[in-house]
């Protein structure tokens, strides 16, 4: 497999600015046309329609991007895409749909043979998970299971920080990530925070971005992980 | 129905202590014995047991707390209760659990009969709403299911804020809110900031504490609500 998480897509100097260097690495382990499809389903606030002109624009440097729903034939689509670009924003709303329209099981079936590399960001990279029980998100749909595409044996945490306003007596993003893993303590979180991401090839993983990444495992006390090459036994 | 929903538990003067007056009257509603019944599937990260020793003390002026996962008969229990408290914690861990032990059933019947008060925080305020869909808790187990009590018409967010850690690109509150009252464009949502509740004795509600609520429904644009008697159409 061929795998590009990141944890975010906007910084300063704009919308996926930040990743194109990776975007160009990843989309070159495809020699191809270079057409990528893109899944919009995590938009909620912005229409798909929107959402498609902007990932379109910002990555119109590396790739031609169409959005799956004005297709016709998404799953057909899918199963003959070369690159499959999936965005952030709500990962209810993604997950749910993507199930309900087979595109699930279509890209999980595409990426695993290794004939489509798989680039998510925010929303797009906890369903890369086995489960998406580690999202920030509003539940704002039952997407009928948690279970998602499972390209990656742990959990990731997407927009990870510690920071915590002042005076909020609601729960930190750790004890949040504890009450997972006391849940569920066989299953590693990564938390990666703004900026970085990880990249996957067969079965080299690598921390992209300066930060590192958190690591999160049962009972153990959470730890940073430097930026390069990650081992993940 | 007689229901105290708070936004919170711990303030800087201690754990409830900021609702005591509130508990006071609420409890006051029902003239019996004072035994109230806790429900302590929320608590993850603390043991249930530690859990029913920390709400039991902090109530002990007013009433004698009894949690319901020492009883050889909770089903029974909850059909004996008079007063009902629901502690905070993990939405989906609560949900998971009343569903599963029988308990989301026995809870409504009893409280919509009117024969028991319920009273809960955090946690406790978001299931004793429509659905768990505006819960801020993080999904580390799939509650077969997002529906919850329903006896409130409306959703609530607890530990409503603001407030966003600087530099931080992930969604803030309002804007997950909105991707809910996009999705369902007929349900109110009520946003109880930090040390603020709602009181509901019959058809009567009351915004508890002195920050107000904030009202979210479809497109409209967020507005206070002031506190004090609060009218639900």
């Amino acid at each position: 497999m061929n795998l590009l998480l990141l944890s975010n897509s906007s910084s300063d100097a704009g919308y996926l600015t930040h990743a194109l260097p990776w975007v160009q690495e990843w989309a070159g382990q495809h020699d191809a046309s270079g057409d990528a499809l893109f899944i919009p389903f995590a938009g909620v606030t912005r229409t798909w329609d929107e959402y498609e002109t902007l990932v379109a624009n910002a990555l119109a440097p590396l790739l031609t991007v169409r959005s799956v729903h004005r297709m016709d034939a998404p799953v057909t689509a899918v199963r003959k895409a070369r690159h499959i670009l999936v965005g952030g924003g709500n990962t209810f709303a993604l997950l749910g749909e993507m199930r309900r329209t087979g595109l699930l099981a279509a890209i999980r079936e595409r990426v695993q043979s290794g004939e489509a590399s798989y680039m998510g960001w925010s929303a797009g990279s906890n369903v890369a998970c086995p489960t998406i029980c580690t999202t920030n998100d509003m539940p704002i749909i039952d997407p009928q299971g948690f279970d998602a595409l499972g390209f990656v044996p742990f959990q990731i945490n997407a927009h990870y920080t510690d920071a915590h306003p002042a005076g909020h007596r609601g729960e930190t993003r750790e004890q949040r990530l504890r009450e997972y893993t006391l849940k569920q303590p066989g299953m590693r979180v990564i938390g990666l925070p703004e900026g970085t991401g990880l990249q996957v090839q067969g079965t080299q993983y690598r921390l992209l971005g300066d930060a590192g990444a958190r690591h999160f495992l049962g009972s153990e006390a959470p730890r940073w992980l430097p930026a390069g090459p990650l081992a993940m036994a």
